[in-house]
């Protein structure tokens, strides 16, 4: 069986070249051609690179960065793995759905639009018939976005605590890793030695975009989940891995045992379909006094294919009515390419590519 | 009129070398020797120190390292600020109470003793009292502590906010600086890049401590305050300067703009006693986006002596019921060393000394 | 008598708010206006600032920066000082010098050209008579630079050892910090735990301006030194402070002991003169077995308004034939503004201004 | 064939660590114990993991640490790898090697012995034969070492270029990484934000160890090599991987292609041998401005158990009669558990086991 055809866009900043690490030797896609603004066309990819912790090969290293041409780009690729700046993505995305392309974006421009899913396929596989409502569906093309590197990263505990015990609030506070700033990003002036406690409109995508993908979807449209989200994001100096603090105040009343268990335990339909980047255990569970830590935990999971796809949870305890927690996932393999790639893989397993 | 001999106690740690940076050129107080253990005797000073941002005068880099005795202390120093290790404070702290020596520590060993009091001079300064009823009272000696690190920094912006609000829930997580661990404290592989979601026993004495702090005392004891406290705690790469969130759940509805302004308007007893050390603000509010930040404002305050002193505040924000800002103070000056400089000036000024 | 009215150019960059540190409550000179490129016009300098370590005036803060105008400038400033990109710094310089403004800059575009000096007070003093042959001269207006901040750091102690004792190679590795990049500079994801073994054309200036600057001048022009300089520039995550390894090949065989006299002896022109930003002593030697560092030593040097003016010099030995040592200067101070603010009050104490 | 039994010892320490990650699934080799001091007695070896980038299987993860107990390892063991911190190692290696065992060591203690060779396969194979005279090799037991880290990493390039051209000077400035201090190694105050110019006793070593390394060894013992050593080490803040810059005085003059052209052509006897751990290239010539940089190109090299193997050189230029270049290696891997395992390996090709 030949393999489906991908183009990746925005290939020289962090996100497209996870999307590149993530689809290199990839059972389903194959990639097609790189693309990037005209700046960088004709670059080496190699010479853009600047994720750490992953070897491309030699073919990968020596492809040529082309120029974005939404004509080109539907001739050649029946999906566009999107890792443009959120600022720059919404036209592009939106021309090349019409032009047929199934796009799969990291970017923020439709996370909101009305019958664009914001996919996690553990929590919300059925968001995924929105599409089906999506202007340019008839022609093959439609848009799939993945949420926000922080609300990804405790999208999964969240979900599998709200299914089982009833969520009320959600106080979160976020420690971000710098490659979630793209590059050049944050100035290393900025970053070395210190803490940001501003990252822009990122409170806000977690409010609204976590009540968006724990709730529900009927022909109606989406229907976002009632807890509350009281957010508060800061910049640390970590290279990759978000890490979290959480305090929840639950409807019934578990020992911290009982939620250990239930998230060690999460399992869904990416697992069962045993979708390729897809974690064997999506939710880690640590017992270590001090973990989860970025260095150690934000690549963690199996199979090798999945790693960096899993949440890292530890610390769980309980006092004054609250369930406290740290939660840790990669922000630009789960939170960004990784999570898209999934997507489209459960499409894929769906029938709807 | 003469000065009040000091002794200063762990004087090769981060802490003890703050107490020597507050107490050069003090007016009140003269360094009478530097104290620590046996390991560090007769080491010049010079070849200890370990804190950045301050340059000691040759005077005080020559001095020589003494071994800590109690019954030489006690006879030549009024004063002991002890920055010893909490591990091992405790005895030799209450030996130096028995002997007549007042004691001013950052150590936790007895900040929940019935009558020692969790000393902020701006918040309690009604707590001095309680030492009177210690039993070394009599013979000139006690013991005055100041509080943890991280609960210093948001004490008196919660103090201020509950006279006037009303505090009901605090949800903070920390950010907390390298130097709040000591030397040699963090090993430099767990640090670089990297971020440790636990510190061991402080969210526990956040819980505990504020409660003392703002509640009340009377000659039946103290009298912890209601509202609760859930603390998350993490340590970040950062040298010098404790980051904090705050969610707070308020019993009243003010605009963020009240909040900021009762913030910045905060004046006490230490500011109309204009105390050497004591910041002119004590709660300094940033209106920028993305303020405040350690290397910036970890400092923050005037006069010069009360560098360090102040605490910053910024990002004020409401939402989802709740109050939200990130409040900023230097963890081994005003939580630390400054903290049981000023309270000793405060005994000074009461004629407790 | 009245002040000298001096412009800063550039003042939103670290060069420039580095002038305006060096030049707050200056006894020769007072600010006329802040100056920066159109992107900047009418920002508050205050919410501009990006260097650590030091509070402006509240004064200063309120200032608004205006964009560079020449014929604005030549009109209300005796001198420009520049802290403008060496990309652009050129015509704007040589404009101003046209006009009648003495412009002292940290810009390299004209420090090769003829009768332009490249003046290190301790060392070249001779070298200001240079401006006298400029085409400008007879209006008033010159260009003076300081050198680079690498061949700074290490320029006196090479002038005090070759003068005393014949130098004849210079093998030199820098460790240089980030601020000498200017901000936003070297991206966070290339600088966290990482070492850029190249800093854009920094080799060949050290090699070349060196010579330069520790060379003869006569009417006929400058004559270059004639010892080798093989250099190896890095960039290391360290905020300000650029450290350097050096390996000498001298003329005579003096011991280590007699190396570090003659170091810590030097004294100069700057120091008889008291020019207000020379340091007391310009190079400071440490016998500590693992100084200098930068976070201790790159603010070295006293009076106050001379911090970060001075060379430190550490771990001097010898060994095959060769002496080595490590030394450390601010690459923003004595490496840049503070440079120029020294050069312009030599200029003033020799009635050139 | 069944596997040789190999012991670990220092599994607790980052080189121990290096060590078990070596051989984890190797062909040769099978850990049959993990030793460290008694402190760490019965501890799970997953709860002392300190190195980045790798995960442990599940099985290693949970070995119990045991107590090195000679009598008991030379029982069970034919070879024990070192990972012993210089101090402690020294007698513990002597007397594994009169109880019969191969000790295969990364300490310094033996390093200088008369009859024991710093190997490196690539390098000088031929002084494996010196074990031959050790007193305990009739009953099968020796001592092997590595080299130290920072002569590891420029001992091939070195090699390559002075059987070619001829060797003379050598100016080297390392820039070493925190992995080499071993944990807890730097205390993270002084690491954050800084360098430390001093790594004890490495300089010496570099220019003793070197000289060593590339002699040639005869039944007579080993004759050093005549080339001089200049050598400046500093401490970065960089997690693994030491980079160094190299000035070298060749006999020749080739140009920078040719040099370029006869390192990455080197290979020698493990590359024809295909040892397990030895890279198929390693040298690795980079051509780009600005490598190699150690968060890139530290764990350069395939096939993937040999990761780490190489080292990695960029930058080559010319000027003022020196070659100039910068080299990277991967200091725990090649220059540490890396270069034992291959010794082994040599070893075991050689019949030596």
């Amino acid at each position: 069986m030949s393999k489906i055809s991908v183009a990746v866009l925005g290939a020289t900043g962090p996100i497209g070249q996870r999307f590149v690490q993530m689809l290199e030797g990839h059972p389903y896609f194959e990639i097609e051609g790189l693309y990037a603004s005209e700046r960088s066309e004709g670059k080496r990819f190699g010479d853009t690179v600047k994720i750490r912790g992953h070897e491309f090969s030699e073919d990968i290293l020596e492809q040529k960065i082309k120029v974005m041409d939404v004509a080109h780009i539907s001739k050649s690729a029946r999906i566009a793995f999107s890792g443009i700046p959120s600022d720059l993505a919404g036209p592009t995305e939106s021309e090349l759905a019409v032009k047929g392309v199934a796009v799969f974006t990291n970017a923020g421009s439709h996370r909101m639009d009305k019958r664009v899913p914001i996919l996690i396929p553990e929590i919300n596989p059925e968001h995924a018939e929105s599409i089906r409502h999506q202007e340019t569906y008839g022609g093959g093309g439609y848009i799939v976005t993945n949420a926000n590197c922080s609300s990804t990263g405790i999208a999964m505990p969240l979900f599998a605590l709200d299914r089982k015990f009833g969520l009320d609030e959600v106080f979160v506070s976020t420690y971000q890793a710098l490659s979630g700033a793209g590059y050049p990003g944050v100035p290393s002036l900025d970053a070395v030695g210190n803490v940001i406690p501003f990252v822009d409109k990122e409170e806000e995508k977690m409010e609204i975009e976590l009540a968006k993908i724990l709730g529900g979807y009927s022909a109606d449209g989406f229907r976002p989940a009632s807890f509350k989200v009281i957010a508060n994001c800061a910049r640390v100096p970590v290279v990759d891995g978000h890490l979290e603090s959480l305090s929840l105040k639950l409807r019934s009343s578990p020992s911290p045992e009982e939620i250990a268990s239930v998230l060690s335990g999460f399992r869904s339909e990416p697992q069962s379909l045993k979708l390729p980047s897809a974690p064997e255990v999506p939710i880690i569970v640590r017992k270590e006094k001090d973990r989860p830590q970025p260095v150690y935990d934000a690549l963690a999971g199996s199979p090798e294919r999945a790693k960096g796809m899993a949440t890292t949870v530890g610390r769980i305890r309980e006092g004054n009515g609250f369930y406290k927690m740290f939660a840790l996932s990669h922000n630009t393999l789960r939170g960004g390419a990784g999570g898209s790639v999934l997507n489209a893989e459960l499409f894929k397993a769906k029938g709807l590519l």
